[in-house]
């Protein structure tokens, strides 16, 4: 049986959720210990990996070695990729795959991917057979600071993301932040959007470090990506700890996607992708704070400078009458009792949720449409040498 | 708004389970308290009613009026009636409906039907914005002393029933016997196998209760049918408290499912109806349990008796081939470690759980077929004056 490599330093952060607690671990070159990590979670049997065409391609055969020398038997479930993948369809698929593989209840999904395979990796070990054990090998930037940590699981609607799922908790997450050089600039910067939110809702050291440091952060250099990584997982864990099916604090962490999910799901999940559509939502949900006075104008033009910084979108796409948005708003989740409720900053590291009233979010997206140019921005593709 | 009815009596059973614990109430006439049982579970806003065609015929207006009259906006969801309609096409028509209808977190899915109008239902409620409040109002006899109580939630996959699921407890069983006269003949005698399971596994002088009053039951007195239908509840509320995820006592309410399973698996869901296939099933189990010498003769003569006094089934359909049996009995989800196993009865009112090995079982089946008259008995159907 293998043993862990003491060559690979990692750092460790834990989840308190009782019986359903877990550790997150970080390190370079730790996507060569997940045998060794899956026999130490005393996973037994069948292993379903879960990931897609893309991905396959440069981890499926590395991956399914060190599970097999670590006496696993292997059954790989390859979808195709995309947002697009994110069905009740996916689901039936994933299915008939660990039917027809006779996986049992004590036989364990490992979620291989970005944030899409996460999501239905951990809804699809929710509802097979009531429940297996699933871990989390998150290989996007968005998964490494988010998706994969804290439980939330499922696939979307065609009239909303995210409606069809599960809380279903991993057994572990084992991030190898080396993964992120073979994303494509586009998805790894999209990451960046929920790292900004982190210091938004609760942190102002890390946005200020963030502030400081996005120039080597885009060079992808080993320390300060590590550390993005590992702080963003501390904070997301400390706020799942403390509400783990978002009955409350949770909510915090939807800055930025009362707006965005509402972009996203426009687009028919077409236009924007998660991190973009966030990161627009981001600098809105700061202006219609501004608006209705819970923060000053600095707060604004921070989050906004960061976020364009990051080579991130800062605008809404053209043509979004509001009716159409605040349609597309009072789909998600959020909405209770018919009223639509929206994460807004007081200063950068604290924030509130605060009911939408129709007729004062209007009359806010009217100064902001004039504003607009009326093109979307482009979204700048950075070509660093990596 | 209504009050409850001081006319309706009530037994009401407690199943404990901290913060998921609920009541079962049982009463005739309890059908019209639905709206006032919502109101005093503190249910706001929506309703939707998952039913299928044959119930709704009966049962969708007075229900829908009383939830009207309690205040409710009420979304009516009708599927095709069936076993067939338990897939995991027909939570993505759930799904539509309920984003159709635009419901909320704070909705209600009320289950107005059978077992499987109650695993689709809790399964949906599990599923939606990752879990929204259900009732289970069961109106067959399998519903209500089994399948709504425990919350064991699912649909099948084409190769095993119940293979995609959740646990997922309602807030209440709302139980009124009075359901059952509109029950079709052979779906109320297929409750009664698992009425005489509870008997079994768990409590003599129930089994003796049956014997004594089964010419009674089968014409749907009020008195015994009540009390049949409260036992049962009992003893599988009593069950669950103590292993609601079924790591090891719960089991024992398996006896007769696992070759009861088997047999609807290899039917395609189309030959024995789930009661009556668990009838059969505790026939042999209880003679496969007599051939490796965990009881005597006389505790297969009695269980095949009642089955039998009871008009269901106690013969294994024609042609069913070992290795197919087999086959199917290794889909089941209590397979661990690629080990069956099985509830074998020790005497009337005790069960234990034993692997089953293949060398034993074939052989044992051997003697079975022997016996076989090759013939599939016919069920008879009861036509009593209601």
């Amino acid at each position: 049986m293998a043993t862990s490599n003491p060559d690979v330093p990692r750092n460790t952060i834990h989840l308190e959720l009782g019986a359903r607690s877990y550790d997150i671990h970080i390190g370079r070159g730790l996507l060569k210990e997940v045998g060794v990590e899956l026999t130490r979670l005393q996973c037994a049997g069948k292993v379903g990996v879960v990931t897609d065409r893309n991905l396959a391609a440069y981890y499926l055969k590395p991956v399914t070695r060190v599970l097999k020398a670590a006496g696993y038997q292997v059954v790989p479930i390859v979808l195709p990729p995309g947002e697009r993948t994110k069905t009740l369809r996916s689901i039936g698929t994933v299915m008939d795959a660990l039917v027809n593989a006779r996986f049992e209840r004590s036989s364990t999904l490992l979620a291989l991917g970005g944030g899409v395979i996460g999501d239905i990796t951990g809804f699809a070990a929710a509802i097979y057979q009531r429940g297996i054990p699933f871990v989390q090998v998150p290989t996007s930037l968005v998964a490494q600071v988010d998706s994969s940590v804290g439980g939330k699981t499922g696939v979307d609607h065609p009239k909303g993301k995210n409606l069809i799922g599960a809380f279903n908790q991993p057994r572990a997450v084992l991030i190898d932040p080396a993964t992120l050089r073979t994303l494509p600039d586009r998805e790894w910067i999209a990451g960046l959007a929920e790292v900004i939110k982190y210091g938004v809702i609760e942190d102002e050291a890390f946005f200020e470090y963030l502030e400081q440091h996005i120039a080597p952060i885009l060079d992808l250099s080993d320390v300060p990506v590590t550390h993005i990584v590992k702080r963003s997982c501390e904070i997301k864990a400390q706020v799942v700890s403390e509400d783990e099916r978002e009955a409350d604090r949770r909510r915090i962490l939807n800055f930025g996607h009362t707006i965005g999910h509402a972009l996203e799901s426009l687009g028919g999940y077409r236009g924007l992708i998660h991190g973009e559509a966030v990161a627009v939502g981001m600098v809105y949900e700061a202006d219609l704070a501004r608006h209705l006075g819970y923060c000053d104008q600095n707060v604004v033009t921070r989050v906004r400078a960061l976020i364009a910084a990051a080579g991130l979108p800062v605008r809404l796409p053209p043509n979004v009458p509001f009716h159409a948005l605040w349609d597309a708003m009072q789909q998600d989740k959020k909405v209770s009792a018919g009223t639509v409720y929206c994460v807004v900053p007081e200063r950068i590291g604290s924030v509130r949720i605060v009911p939408l009233e129709k007729a004062q979010t209007r009359a806010w997206y009217e100064t902001v449409r004039v504003g607009d140019t009326g093109s979307r921005q482009r979204i700048p593709r950075k070509k660093q040498p990596r």
